[in-house]
């Protein structure tokens, strides 16, 4: 029941020999959502043993080069290893120009479709939405770049059933279905027993926030809420703040003033400007203002796990 | 006086943890020529420590993803580290197009030039020149796409000096250029001193091809001719020579045939497919046919040395 972060790149522009640009796989319940796509991602995918084959849905927050260059490459290779599956992306629209452009002019011929969706970067969107699932944009603060956030929400499940509840009351299994969906139960006599002497509340939805690239911008804590994980941009550190202003950026210690206002579970850094050989300062400064907070780093993994109680 | 080759990937088309795909360096006193450049060949860059300002032309074989996908995000780089001086590409016509078409939709604006130089595929053609080397075009067999290998020559060198007969002779400074070109000594009272008493043979020329893709063409042997190092694909294994000929890729034995037949000095095989896990077969087969046979793998460097005598 998995619901589960991998880091496949952890840096901003100027990848390092051991910081890839920005790219992330969600795997809920098995099923990996790909978050942007800097050059080296298919690497990286391999480097830390996510499945390739079952990324079906790529989100691309924004057409800077470090978040996308890996994207033609992965495209490429899905191709050469028989892939037949529809895959789907959700970026600015010139980003289906930019792949299309290039497939034609390389003359690949792919043996499965590419079914992009347009985000518009203006408001909140909803992309993605199945039983377990929703995935919403929402717009960030880079300049005149159109750049969107990522909010992915399990749903609520079904309330849990009560084994030793149901063996006393004799339920059949024929009403289980509806008691999980909140149904009372009436037995062969008539008599009513409540849904909650037969069931217990679900597991907590969980859900994971992704910011990157903005500057410091208040406007989002609403809306990504108390999320259980946020990956928040910290691209320079707070000596830098006038450099990060001015290219639409944040510091560590923004990042971490967003988690501590939106109350998230777990802040998650990342986006460093290759500048920093090491990063103790990011992480000092954001756990100043947010303790919980981690440093993004290749092949870490961030996990919700499942509230069972 | 280097002379020495990086491999900085190794593999065809799907890249592996361990074995990125095409792309090399050539170290020629210096100046760094980058042949081919598959995705990550940045990052390789600096694990492996090429200046990559140092940069200033690229020798682009052919368009297939593995060759061309790490260079839009070389050129962006290039612009991050405040490029000014001038890039020079060698390549087929599509790939200017290929470039300046992201570049343009992408509004990604470089403060250098990037030059685009053709390269027509149908006949041997001289690319680049200057008083120390020349590189050369050549056409390979890659099926439809046109593909090119590039031969690098050092030039011939002024004589060399002997610094015990100058002093014999008492030879001025200002006579010595014309004696390293060729010309005897006159001295003040008329008489002729040979220039082969005053000078050494130079250095011998040191060269490298590189050969990938192709299928199996014994007719680039003249071409080549007895280079120092040759770099020749090995996709494949003799057992799998109807799938190399199909899909225009040679077997190990196939490249070691070729090296055979040129006299090459090394021969260094690569561009192995993703399928085998280790190359040890690739290496035997080679080398049953050519002894001086090394492996391409990312990191290694193959150095001919000046010989000086």
């Amino acid at each position: 029941m998995k619901f589960e972060v991998t880091i496949l790149g952890s840096n901003s522009a100027l990848p390092t020999t051991k910081r890839f640009p920005t790219a992330q796989v969600l795997n809920v319940l098995e099923r990996f959502f790909l978050i942007d796509c800097g050059e080296g991602t298919q690497i990286q995918m391999k480097r830390f043993r996510i499945p390739m084959s079952r990324i079906n849905h790529i989100f691309i927050s924004h057409l800077h080069g470090d978040h996308i260059f890996g994207l033609i490459g992965l495209i490429s290779s899905f191709s050469l290893q028989g892939r037949s599956v529809d895959l789907h992306i959700y970026a600015h629209s010139k980003l289906e120009k930019l792949i299309r452009f290039q497939l034609e002019l390389l003359e690949s011929k792919l043996e499965y479709e590419i079914i992009f969706h347009p985000i518009f970067g203006t408001k909140t969107q909803l992309l993605f939405e199945d039983n377990s699932l929703s995935v919403e944009s929402f717009p960030l603060k880079h300049g005149a770049m159109p750049c969107a956030g990522f909010l992915f929400k399990e749903k609520p499940r079904l309330r849990t059933l009560r084994a030793d509840m149901l063996s006393f009351y004799n339920v059949p299994i024929k009403c289980r279905q509806s008691i999980k969906e909140g149904a009372d139960f009436v037995d062969d006599e008539g008599q009513v027993v409540s849904n909650k002497k037969l069931t217990k509340d679900p597991p907590k939805t969980r859900s994971y926030a992704f910011c990157t690239d903005t500057a410091y911008l208040p406007r989002i804590v609403p809306i990504i809420g108390a999320v259980d994980l946020l990956y928040h941009e910290a691209t320079f550190l707070k000596a830098d703040v006038k450099r990060a202003k001015k290219t639409y950026h944040s510091t560590a210690e923004q990042a971490a003033k967003i988690a501590l206002e939106a109350k998230v579970g777990k802040l998650i850094i990342g986006h460093f400007s290759a500048r920093f050989e090491n990063l103790r300062g990011h992480l000092k400064e954001a756990k100043e203002i947010f303790p919980n907070t981690e440093l993004a780093e290749d092949g870490k993994k961030f996990s919700v796990k499942l509230d069972r109680d």
